[in-house]
């Protein structure tokens, strides 16, 4: 080792004694007859002092030292004259006697420091001095600890790891595939896996009983500022399990993510319907951080002669504790809000609640004291709130409710990072309406099996049938999903004639899957984690990309290494392939 | 959960519990008013017995089940008459009080026992039910705890699992890339990375200093029956660090690994130079679970009047314990074996040391016995063994009796799959001679740090300069290699020169590797292991697919789900691709 500790590994303790350390110049503060470097590895920072009396050529060496030189130095441990409590070597500095340099530096194209002067696109151009700062590291760190205890908790569980193949076949439905042409296969293509979603199934009909694997997958999509072309997934399949089981395993995991990692254990996790989500939070991806629920208050509300109201199929409202000092400024910022074109409603109406027990709202033409304090009622409200109204259709109503619920709770501050609240969703619809294809299409996928309850409405009111399907949310953030699996061949004939599939199709899209079901296909069910997300969530933060090492922009594009280019002629060549646009090639 | 236990979790201190096992039906025996039925699952077999006296209706349909069948049955544990030694549980039986059929089976396309009677191909088609089988099960179980296992030792040596990303820039040397048409990035390709050897090096600029990866990794070669397309490695890199510390480091998780999956600790690992490897073993990956080391006769040889000796630059031989008693036709494949096209030697020359203390050779007219016992002396032979001469140019020779060697251990039984034999392979070459371009190129990447000491030699003997670089062999396979890479930019430039780059040329190939160097690179090296070939030969065997859960063919195939295959006309024009091969589309 060119080293005989870390940046980190010195303290009072170790005085007296002779080191050699490696690392980074921080910062250099040259003070006359001494210099000191703060000396930085992924461990932490110790300081170097050179005295110029003890050690001339070295000190004057250390003056001309720039940041971020590699270098390695040896010297006495000493105690230091002024202490830093916060840091575990802040009382002791290395006087050195040999300064070697590693390697120079250029100046960095911005600062290394935990509040950088670099901009996100310069970071990301040179993301491995990005990586470097302290937020970033962490988060990598972070996110290597979730793993390490995912892997932990799953090997006890008796899950084994089981690679499944990155090259696979190309299927027509759902996302778009990235797909990988084979020269030895002239004209044909690999796939890149959206999922392994058909390996993991055909490991329970392998025996495997319980499977695991954190796994990279691919989804060529136009992205989103959250979106990855590239990203992770803890996939997990169990057989002879009902859902129950795999809730169970898995919020175990949860629960030894958040213990080992964060420190805390939440109590058993909620749970509520698909159906109780949408109409108490308007989204299936509820924030259980704060209350603020959504309350029906249209019987109260209609035949009062507000037209508005009462052609509407809901009127509802969410309470906003502390409201009622809200200005007219501040509400029609809301309305603005509610009004942008992803929330698309006309407007709000608001009713306060003053401390000295009057009302006041924007529809007080209509509407008397106790009307107002009857809604209060249901909202629980308090003197010193607001309640915001909102009418018209249902799911649009609870959408947007649900949309201003949370909107609310970032201004409110009611989204605590280091609060956790979990919570199961339950009981999805098996199906939905596509307006596009006019087709039902499965929620889920098409595996997922029906709650066989309501097997016998699947010919009437198939919208109303529910699946065995189920995700987790974590301060609103769907962490993951699953579902247990259609096994049985019929159920399987039944579901694919329900979505709209031939025999011809579903053997064309599912035909190994289906040939594999018919050779002993255990009940099983299974799961898979976002773990860019999950990571990003325990790291109390919304946005993966820190949580990536290298991630790719929103063009799909890793500009540290120029990334996708253009292939030379030769190589297109061998592929069989003409690229349409191949005016530019960048290496010829 | 849809059973109380596993099908290897009872025994006799369950008798009298009444449980609900699942699993599949290995086979049944009817003796009448009795039936067995062996119930399988991933953890074992558990026998279940129906008596037509005490459950008529389940022993009828237990007489209905056949092989593969997926039931569910609940009954009571109780003594076996006749005991079964060889399971945990032998001891015991269920008689079955319920039966269901969970699924069906239609009659599999071979037998899942240990000893199937289906070939290759057809195992390969419906590898889900191979997977079934033991001894395939068993591999894929191992290869889950080498990967847990190499995780724990290097989490808890400090080094952070970091995803490098699997889309990334093709660069033209090297190996095939295979590569991924970007569609938002029009006629521009992603390539699939053949290791991540720059993203690695890129986070030691980083700062991580310890990082490793179990990671996927692709390369488009043409097809050897043990390679695949896909494969698996153990990636690690480490910075301010020498050559030593890497190989102390990597020999502490092979250790780490037998001792914990075989139970075996092999003693601190042999080391030989590349020099030593090839002049004693005539390769740089020897078995050294065995001798037979090559020795060399050049000098007792020539002169004698023996052209071919005297001709020769070389004349070897090795020594065969007990080969005195091999027959002329045993000699004559031995000679047919050297001949073959990838040997290539002309033939072999024998000499027998016989019990009586006579010898006989093959030249016996230019050699007496007194030239022959000095060669014997030199291989240590002893009366009963048989030395193999063979002469000719150096290199050719020593691969030929390396190979000869080889292929007499496997005759003999001398290569013990459960004996592990680990040799370090240090101071390989930097450069090597290519015929074809009439250049040097880099031995091992061009990244590889020369020894220091060699670098005179740079100018007027390239050929030998010695690299930091090292391979880890393991029973006649090489199951890792690495090296200490370049950290220096001018000595990288050196480097750049004598392997025939021009700076452009550098730049285009190695640019953003090369600017981060910029930026206070440390001094780092690494290693990566074939993951694949490790399970293999920690589970005993060379042939890597059967570690593989979902292997692909020679010709680079998935027969399961019959991938690669064609894309339709949509998907090849939202890619921007004609694709020249475009007659037959499999989904129109």
């Amino acid at each position: 080792m060119l080293r005989t500790h870390n940046c980190n590994s010195l303290n009072i303790d170790n005085v007296g004694e002779t080191v050699v350390l490696c690392g980074w110049v921080q910062k250099t503060r040259d003070l006359g007859g001494m210099t000191f470097v703060d000396l930085r590895d992924r461990y932490g920072i110790t300081q170097l002092a050179f005295d110029v009396k003890k050690n001339e050529t070295s000190c004057f060496e250390a003056r001309k030292l720039n940041r971020e030189f590699v270098i390695q130095v040896k010297g006495l441990v000493i105690e230091r004259q002024s202490k830093n409590s916060k840091i575990y070597t802040g009382e002791i500095e290395i006087e050195v006697n040999e300064l070697t340099i590693l390697n120079r530096s250029k100046t960095p194209p911005f600062t290394i420091e935990d509040d950088t002067d670099g901009g996100e696109e310069l970071r990301m151009k040179y993301r491995y001095l990005d990586i470097r700062r302290n937020p970033i590291k962490d988060k990598l760190i972070l996110r290597a600890r979730v793993s390490s205890e995912s892997r932990r908790y799953l090997d006890t569980k008796g899950f084994i790891e089981v690679e499944t193949p990155y090259l696979i076949k190309s299927t027509p439905e759902g996302a778009r595939d990235f797909v990988v042409p084979s020269r030895m296969n002239e004209g044909q293509f690999y796939a890149l896996p959206q999922s392994p979603q058909t390996f993991k199934q055909l490991l329970m009909v392998s025996g495997i009983d319980k499977y695991y694997q954190i796994v990279k997958c691919f989804r060529d999509e136009d992205l989103r500022s959250d979106r990855q072309p590239e990203f992770t997934q803890i996939d997990c399949e169990m057989s002879f399990v009902t859902q129950e089981d795999v809730l169970n395993t898995f919020e175990g995991l949860t629960q030894h993510l958040l213990q080992s990692i964060k420190g805390v254990k939440p109590k058993r996790f909620a749970r509520l319907t698909y159906q109780e989500a949408m109409e108490k939070y308007g989204t299936d991806k509820p924030d259980l951080r704060f209350g603020m629920k959504i309350v029906e208050i249209t019987d109260l509300c209609q035949k009062k002669g507000f037209s508005v109201f009462d052609n509407s199929e809901l009127v509802a409202a969410i309470n906003v504790k502390g409201g009622a000092k809200y200005s007219r400024k501040q509400l029609d910022k809301l309305t603005d809000f509610v009004k942008t074109p992803q929330i698309g409603a006309s407007g709000l109406i608001y009713c306060k609640f003053h401390e000295d027990d009057t009302t006041k709202s924007s529809v007080d033409k209509f509407f008397n004291e106790a009307d107002k304090k009857e809604w209060g009622n249901i909202a629980d409200s308090d003197n010193g709130d607001m309640l915001i109204v909102m009418a018209g259709e249902k799911n649009k109503t609870r959408k947007a409710l649900g949309a201003l619920r949370l909107h609310l709770a970032n201004e409110l501050n009611l989204r605590d990072p280091e609060k956790f609240a979990p919570v199961w969703i339950v009981d999805f619809p098996l199906l939905e309406w596509d307006e596009e294809t006019e087709k039902y299409h499965a929620m889920h996928h098409p595996f997922t099996a029906p709650k066989k309850m309501d097997l016998i409405l699947l010919e009437k009111e198939p919208e109303k049938v529910r699946a065995n399907a189920y995700d987790l949310v974590l301060n609103g953030n769907e962490i993951g999903g699953g579902s247990i699996r259609i096994h049985n061949k019929e159920l399987q004939q039944i579901m694919f004639n329900h979505l709209g599939f031939s025999d011809i199709e579903a053997k064309e899209q599912f035909g190994f899957l289906m040939e594999a079901f018919e050779y002993g296909a255990p009940p099983h069910g299974g799961i898979a984690f976002g773990f860019d997300r999950l990571c990003a969530i325990i790291g109390g933060q919304e946005n993966i990309r820190d949580f990536i090492a290298f991630p790719k922009n929103n063009s799909g594009r890793d500009t540290m290494i120029n990334s996708p280019s253009f292939l030379s002629q030769e190589q297109l060549k061998e592929l069989s392939l003409n690229s349409k646009v191949n005016k530019k090639v960048d290496n010829g």
